[in-house]
């Protein structure tokens, strides 16, 4: 039994781009298309068996990735903490008090610079 | 001519336990305990050129998983919003107004979460 893997779709959102183009289509249209693995071969004119042998290729680089760098948990963990700090802005920027609405704008800002590559 | 690049190096603490175990340890050796193309060569008994080319290797595949993910420049952006958010928790926990200082360390821990993967 082959099943989709939801955390492989995660994954694929944050490092598809470091796949070779052509397991990146066949990833993109098994995860993200919802395609059936022999949708993907009647598209291709390929086996089934040849379109799981590259899906498989492709999680594995995937996993092998995010198991080196922990980057796309690390950035699940980020997104948490934009949370927390627009919460903090929202409050500064509710203060008379000198200083307090710049520190919030600032905050605002590391915000955006924390989303920059959050998807 | 064939020049170490500061750039490298700091994508090589970022990305390097994504290469091949032999590649890793000549691009730290070069990069990071800065011996000389000569000096690998003889510690490994094998040509300077043949250890120029796993350098020039290792160097391609850092600059290409850098320009697929951008991941390593983001982080340098991270780290400058880690003083902001200091700042702006600093401010906080100098208050004297309910919720301020729980702000503040709730601030305190978005840092920790932040850097818990900056070098």
């Amino acid at each position: 039994m082959f099943e989709k893997n939801m955390r492989i779709s995660y994954l694929l959102d944050f490092y598809g781009d470091v796949l070779d183009e052509h397991t990146g289509s066949v990833m993109r249209a098994y995860y993200n298309d919802d395609l059936s693995l022999s949708e993907i071969a009647d598209g291709l004119n390929i086996s089934r068996q040849g379109v799981r042998h590259i899906v498989k290729k492709g999680e594995d680089q995937l996993l092998f990735l995010e198991e080196r760098l922990g980057i796309a948990t690390h950035y699940i963990d980020l997104q948490s903490t934009c949370d927390i700090i627009t919460e903090a802005s929202a409050f500064l920027r509710s203060l008379d008090i000198d200083g307090a609405k710049d520190k919030g704008f600032a905050l605002d800002e590391a915000v955006k610079t924390i989303k920059k590559r959050l998807t």
